[in-house]
């Protein structure tokens, strides 16, 4: 990736406010052909083009975020455009649940994950030995760091949880996250304003070997056995919204720092 | 949506290159939470947020793009993002097909969509009673223009089916465009590039009621059926890459321009 080039492209994009012209349009033939094979080659993606790829599940299994793009991750998550990626997406989720005409017997649940959609763990994210996501994964660091159980809301999530609760829904959160933690995570959700819910589901040690993809299909499933129907779902992760039993709708909050499989 | 609001954001998210500090953290009580609040009952979406929310399958079932961001979009479209994206998700793809060991029995597909897939529709969307999608859809109009055939390649999608060809993998073209238009569709794929397909699967007058992810879907579990296995699948809409038989991996190009339920 050429980090002069992507920040050239983008401050021209930026700053060209000229209307479209027919003869701007891209042909297949000749030239265009050839600068794509070219591209296709020499593996030159804009940090936008990349965040935009993990963003649609195109971009899978990476580990962490490449190093040309630590800084565009830092800002991006840090400037504007992470809140209000984040809030468009709640915004969605709104219009679709107060559309919504609830059974009323208690069984219509939204599904929410914690880390990074519950709660915004940003603080830790910014740390220069985590460095968004920049850095390898320290497992034993990041657990320690959800034990003290300070770990923010996603202000833009709470607000819909605070909508959701009164239009009838029953909240679950469904955490790949330590069940070892649970205390201190009770008190953190609560503490910041997630004052009531169903089902709080965390990660047995005995199902540590399993992927959070399989573990969270599997804990809806029970949901849906148990008679509950999952009206929302939302999360950061696609593993957090497919495979089995994803929900009516669901809700893929913006994550650049990290991937869960 | 406010354009100047949005605009003003998008500058200064673009001209300030001031390295993050944890004074800048957003905090999930008081300023943030409230602004949160008032955000979500006035709607503030800015494009950038629209099309994330687009691109990820969050905001759906939408028939026009918002007048707001019309020339939002036609300036994602002709500039240097849309290209990049596109390249960007078949890199990936790309990076992924070389990675596979095909059986050799010729039962290995890779499933492309038609247009805004293998094919690039932006001269026809860029035709004013057209612009990019923020006027109101016209099948008849865009029937039309599929049956002159002249409808260019996606220039990076060419690329990844010239690679991918000689790796072995055999192309299905799977399509809900009318199998009325099969003759100048055919000669259309020939003339930019695309020469050798298995098969190319386009939608009956008797399945026309059906939505285009449920015919899709149909497809493809009869390709299943018949001892195919999909080893890459890729299109412009969830549609094309959701629900039975989606394939082993998906690619979602970008496509700012219609939704297709």
């Amino acid at each position: 990736m050429e980090a002069a080039l992507c920040f050239l492209l983008a401050t021209t994009l930026a700053t060209t406010s000229q209307a479209y012209q027919s003869h701007l349009l891209p042909h297949s033939g000749g030239g265009a052909a050839t600068s794509a094979a070219h591209r296709l080659h020499h593996n030159k993606i804009s940090c936008s083009s990349w965040r935009l790829a993990v963003e649609t599940n195109n971009t899978v299994g990476w580990d962490i975020v490449p190093g040309e793009c630590a800084e565009y991750v830092a800002n991006y998550m840090l400037g504007p455009q992470y809140p209000e990626d984040c809030f468009a997406v709640i915004s969605t989720a709104l219009a679709y649940a107060k559309n919504l005409t609830l059974a009323g017997d208690g069984k219509d649940i939204w599904v929410f994950d914690l880390d990074e959609t519950a709660l915004s763990e940003l603080d830790y994210y910014s740390l220069p030995d985590v460095a968004f996501g920049a850095k390898e994964y320290n497992s034993t660091k990041k657990k320690e760091y959800q034990k003290k159980g300070t770990t923010p809301a996603l202000p833009a999530v709470l607000e819909l949880y605070k909508e959701l609760v009164p239009l009838g829904f029953k909240i679950v959160f469904l955490s790949a996250s330590s069940e070892s933690n649970r205390e201190s995570r009770v008190s953190n959700l609560k503490r910041v304003g997630y004052h009531t819910w169903e089902k709080l589901i965390l990660k047995q040690t005995s199902e540590h070997g399993t992927s959070s993809l399989m573990y969270k299909s599997k804990k809806r499933t029970e949901l849906v056995e148990a008679g509950y129907r999952i009206m929302g779902n939302m999360g950061d992760q696609w593993s957090d919204i497919s495979s089995s039993n994803p929900g009516n709708r669901t809700f893929k909050l913006p994550n650049p720092m990290y991937y869960v499989n």
